[in-house]
């Protein structure tokens, strides 16, 4: 294959397309959503997760002081609500009424999970070590839903500035790893 | 929405759907290929690269040592050698040979790229303070390649049990985000 040099600062773009997620969390009087890309499983069982949540954020401190929050998985019918919930601070828009989500009580936290998203885990932070040098957490899922109505979930993965790849088919492959 | 609860242990097949990747390393006497799922984003600039590599794997002990790999980003013509580097180990297999993917030389690191897939990162680990708690190392890409005629590379995304997601059409969304 020809292939030319590719500049650096574009590489995330390349690595990030895991489903866009929306992390909710619940402050002191008022909650709020977080559009991220930036997360991987980090272990099995119980489910870890790790995931970079920028200190410029409002959720930062909000998830640094309460421990908790719902990670809640959007399909592409709600994609300009998840591109809104990434334009936008929580400083100054409640997201939820400003982009017509509906918060449902989760069971295990006090972040409320996004009714419209097909799935949502409940988590909480278990390491923060890695917080001041690379804003990175560790969650636990220790409850999660999902609607079994839907079957293959046309989930969206963040390509950079903009650019969605939305989910096609599912093949299945013979294979040992897990 | 209708919701049932969802199983703890099927979780990562949610949140991984990242691109499947090849790890690249070179040992003292043998080149290998590891494919992996978990692998987040952590910084954009230079591009900071979290991943699990569990130590049960061939590839955690050499990348330990010589601290740098490739990762090797294939597309679903490559789906069934990526199931194949999956389902052996490095202890027992020359992957290279028995999968007949052609290794060449990278610029900046002793690890070889992987030539069939559309883009390749070199990279050095950076941090490892990460990697007895949780298998994870911190990588830095130093140098990254791409087949610029790939205008819209269809990567694969496990869903776990060997079925894998592959990437549909590219909507575009006016955003402020990265």
């Amino acid at each position: 294959m020809a292939k030319k040099s590719y500049p650096l600062p574009k590489v995330y773009g390349l690595l990030e397309p895991g489903p866009v997620v929306m992390v909710t969390t619940a402050g002191k009087d008022k909650m709020n959503i977080m559009t991220m890309s930036w997360h991987t499983m980090i272990d099995f069982e119980p489910p870890l997760i790790g995931c970079v949540i920028s200190n410029r954020n409002y959720t930062f401190d909000i998830l640094k002081t309460t421990r908790n929050c719902v990670i809640n998985i959007p399909t592409v019918e709600l994609a300009e609500k998840v591109v809104g919930c990434g334009n936008t601070s929580g400083r100054d828009v409640d997201k939820f009424k400003a982009f017509h989500l509906m918060p449902a009580a989760a069971s295990c936290v006090k972040a409320p999970l996004i009714d419209e998203c097909y799935a949502n885990l409940e988590c909480k932070v278990v390491d923060a070590r890695m917080v001041t040098k690379y804003n990175f957490f560790i969650l636990e899922v220790i409850k999660a839903w999902i609607d079994p109505s839907r079957k293959e979930p046309r989930t969206i993965h963040h390509h950079g500035r903009g650019a969605f790849m939305v989910a096609g088919k599912t093949i299945k492959l013979p294979s040992k790893m897990k």
